[in-house]
């Protein structure tokens, strides 16, 4: 190969890693804006801030413009480069992580939505200590998934497939009580049940986060680990794994 | 281009085409699948058999296991063969779909538990009207966006976005319905809670009927229509599209 071609192909790699750079750092972008959407919706809720809710809601539509757009840069990247091996996995993860995170979009714009419902009806809502108890965990959940995938960091990607477990046990604690104090008092059902859907929808940004952390390990080991019983996870052999 | 290898590129490309062929044929095998599993769990609770409910809470990991393993076919696919335009598109569209697959199993497997519990606590559950009725609905919709998907048919994916309209507001009007019924029977409020969780996993299969049938117009035309408003959705444009 003569220096000129040799040059050439450096300049094609160089741009093509930039690419793939950029599809990480719009993940990492969109993965900020859903962080803070689920973030402010929970404070809406807790202040009793309409307008913030109203904000949350609206700004669903921002989320959903940036998954088509990465997405959109994924299938270009694909078409024009046909990345093999690690890089292919990169892409693919993309792929899957802006489905996940836009989900999580809507699962926050329904926490806003079930926000507003509460603030209407101005009654003294209950479970506000496991939610928000339960929406920093999960924020941390995301948060770490993120990191995790930014760093190609197996060890935190493992300890949030860990964390998902505790927070589904929290969220079927905070149901039960929730639901005696349904029948304690029937006149709250309308406004419980609202709070039923803000945990619920805090549960499933668990397991998007949950996905996310999974994709890193199909990332950074080419082992995929959704449906693994975290508790029979090998964790020892995934990170020796090359 | 010499004889011999005008051979074996038409011999690759029909090798190739195979592939492709039967990357469709194992996502419709899903299909089937999961649309058995909404059937069975519905009919579990319907007809009070536990021992079928059982059987799809525990068949919820053929799902999985089929995801895994046409997932794998595509970056396989994807690695080898390295397809543009519309293979390219057809390739990204399985994989999407089975994602909605897999969580259409989860929902699947959501309704058999909570069926469980509506049968052990042998309650006269409320809502069942409601369930069966949404339950077809959303069956007809995975059942036409299979076809759709299957055949490249663009007007058949169209009806089904159409139709998730109407199942969000049965769900609704279903939901409104039990909680005036909690209401006035408070020691109903357990069962009722269940039937709910079951209308909210049948709602949420509807959604994911219409994403699979958003993928086919992605498939067929290479227009995101993600997103988009059903009703602001110009299918003449569509339709006309190259």
């Amino acid at each position: 190969m003569d220096i000129t071609s040799d040059t050439h192909s450096q300049h094609i790699s160089r741009q093509f890693n930039q690419e793939l750079e950029e599809l990480k750092t719009h993940l990492m972008a969109m993965g900020g804006l859903v962080e803070q959407q689920i973030q402010e919706a929970v404070s809406a809720l807790l202040d009793g801030d309409s307008r913030l809710a109203e904000r949350v809601r609206d700004n669903d539509k921002a989320v959903n413009d940036m998954q088509l757009k990465i997405d959109d840069e994924c299938t270009r990247v694909l078409a024009r480069r046909q990345p093999a091996a690690s890089d292919l996995r990169l892409v693919l993860a993309v792929i899957r992580a802006t489905s996940d995170l836009e989900r999580i979009g809507d699962e926050a714009s329904k926490i806003a939505r079930n926000a507003l419902a509460l603030i209407e009806s101005s009654q003294n809502a209950k479970g506000m200590v496991e939610v928000r108890h339960i929406s920093e965990h999960v924020r941390k959940m995301l948060r770490d998934a993120l990191t995790a995938f930014a760093r190609f960091d197996i060890e935190l990607a493992l300890e949030v497939v860990r964390e998902d477990d505790s927070v589904d046990s929290e969220y079927a604690s905070a149901m039960r009580s929730l639901m005696t104090f349904m029948m304690e008092d029937p006149r709250s059902i309308s406004s419980v049940l609202s709070v039923m859907w803000i945990l619920r929808a805090l549960e499933r940004i668990g397991d998007h986060a949950d996905n996310l952390a999974e994709y890193v390990v199909y990332l950074v080991k080419g082992l995929d680990i959704r449906h693994v019983d975290p508790e029979k996870l090998d964790e020892a052999a995934i990170k020796r794994q090359d």
